[in-house]
């Protein structure tokens, strides 16, 4: 990969194109957003978590979200069953592993979903450095600092950890005001953006379900995660423009992931990469 | 029933004065639209799943409102006792059958509701043909193609569904770019809405959570739904005339849900009515 | 305490600088919105709710909401070890009896919740009514009379169950039309605010949550409960200077949320002081 900014704006036409189910297993605060962003940007979803269904799903959907916004303990065997379930069906799947650095329960859920090998993992830094360091692997012991879903490391802070989780995942996203997305090839960070993205609940989560889109769409893993990055990124660069408080902001973000056109990616991105 | 425009207008006083009560015993996702879409149009919401309160709870209601969305394993006594509970207290419910074609769990459950006989049934094409499907009444074996809560089938090939699903309801709808409404006396068709309707989650969940308000402010529930049905095309139409994008249109919905008069309703619907 | 306004006014600033997280055990209707309303008003949020996570977390965080809207019979337990658990880390933690007048499996769990002291209890008027008369303590067996998350009382008919429940409460709120908020010192009213609030669901969830975030930012859990509503009651006032409609009100009461200032609340707020 050169600079990825081409293949992004190819990724958001294939995305609007294949049109892909993305079936959520997501958390109840954000799902509602998150279908909503899902259905902007031109995806579709269901949000399908019962026991009997859900690994049945993840075989007929074109990409998988489990989220851990709110794992529910009679959850924990669907979140495990469904990851299984796309793994063995070739759906790409994605981890958003929320708080997981920060709350034992749910991070030794997080680490052992990563043994289904997720397409992609996005985390805000925090989270991405409390998982990377629950999988044993991270000899420096450096330790995140988030208490909850909100992020108090910075992304640039988080790079080790998402190239160390690179053993369990084609690619590694730690956003926040600069998203850093780590894959085998290199590290792209993705600039822009709004810092009232801070102030609308499921803007993480749904750039997670974001990410699963892309990756039905596009069979790079890492060049999906990247787009899936920039379309949010661009739609907020968007948004900022007419909104100035979080209200107004989340609706012209959701116009925004809608109206966004593949000129808009090439004239306004701004995507800085390093080959390994 | 000749031409239901006036007997629509109508409903809508008899709506907005008898402002009545929904039980929504629903989904997750949707639940918070869903509520203001009744909070809107006139209604009033309470979302009770409980199992020691829904059956209680459905007594107390004016209507109830059943929505399989994201039925966990442990709700299933709840859907089933409160469905029970609302027929014994005479008490309108509607069974809104999300996927119910594509799941088989969710698919006998929505079968075992049936027999406790809803005023109403409001589903995609998909959801109708499937669902009809199940009751073993379709001799011709033809069979829906939705994979999730989207619909893959046009609402025009689920009027031979929904006039079989009248066996256990007194109106069934197969809601899409025109609704089709069946009933003892006819086949109601809805003109109008808005693509843009299928970029915001809930607009179903929340037209058959209407249906159920309806239910409980007009004896004739066949009128109720075609009612419930205008109501929401007409503020969709009100909507795309200012927004067109899914974010504002979502809003515009609302406000438009909320603003419509029986006037709108003379001027704009568009209803054809075919008598039996 | 003399007339409140210029601590309601330094709370705010103390809000914003202290920016606190709140953990939010609620249901799944309002999460989503509770979570924008914390986020525009200057604070943050967490939901967590699972059995192993949630007691845990109730010390991490700055303060806790314990809103019993969609009660699930597994989370029974969880509300209590939360509101224990707060209690025993000195984290102070608000009750919103959602319906629990109505409903006696989550009236007799309000009650339970009494006994672990919240800082502050927040509801209708029929819902602190309700809840007094499950205490016991009101001699007079008057009685609440709303259905469900509608009040059919009138807050000022409130006032006695409010002083009543401060046997166990710093504070207690029958919010309406006008809020009333009783404390050891007296009895404040805060006045203003748009009926458009009762058209958008969530407003009364949030506001319980942004008076845990007030707990969390102002010692004097009085006054910081007087904060919360004349927070919430400004922001109303300036959403429904521009929208009149419940879509548009939503999003304007978020950006009001975010945008008001101290000297707005001087200039604004309109509060009556009644010492004992």
């Amino acid at each position: 990969m050169t600079d990825p900014t081409t293949s992004v704006a190819d990724a958001l036409v294939a995305l609007r194109d294949r049109a892909p189910l993305v079936h959520a297993v997501t958390n109840y605060v954000t799902a509602g957003f998150t279908a909503n962003v899902l259905l902007a940007a031109g995806a579709s979803a269901a949000m399908v978590d019962n026991e009997d269904e859900a690994p049945l799903f993840a075989g007929v959907a074109d990409a998988v979200l489990i989220n851990l916004g709110t794992p529910q303990p009679q959850l924990r065997e669907v979140y495990l069953a469904t990851a299984s379930a796309a793994a063995a069906a070739g759906t790409p799947w994605v981890l958003d592993p929320i708080a997981a650095g920060g709350l034992p329960w749910r991070g030794a859920l997080a680490r052992e979903l990563l043994e289904h090998r997720p397409a992609a993992v996005r985390g805000n830094a925090s989270e991405i450095i409390g998982l990377y360091r629950l999988t044993g692997l991270d000899t420096d012991g450096r330790n995140g600092s988030g208490r909850g879903v909100d992020s108090s490391d910075d992304p640039a802070d988080a790079v080790d950890a998402a190239r160390g989780l690179l053993a369990y995942s084609t690619a590694v996203s730690a956003s926040g005001a600069i998203d850093h997305i780590a894959h085998e090839g290199g590290l792209a960070t993705v600039h822009g953006g709004s810092v009232l993205m801070t102030k609308v609940t499921g803007t993480g989560c749904s750039l997670g379900a974001l990410v699963a889109a892309y990756c039905a769409a596009v069979d790079d893993h890492g060049v999906a995660t990247i787009a899936a990055h920039t379309h949010a990124t661009v739609a907020a660069d968007i948004a900022a423009e007419t909104a100035t408080a979080p209200g107004s902001f989340a609706v012209a973000y959701l116009d925004a992931l809608h109206a966004v056109t593949p000129d808009d990616i090439l004239r306004r991105a701004h995507i800085e990469w390093q080959p390994r």
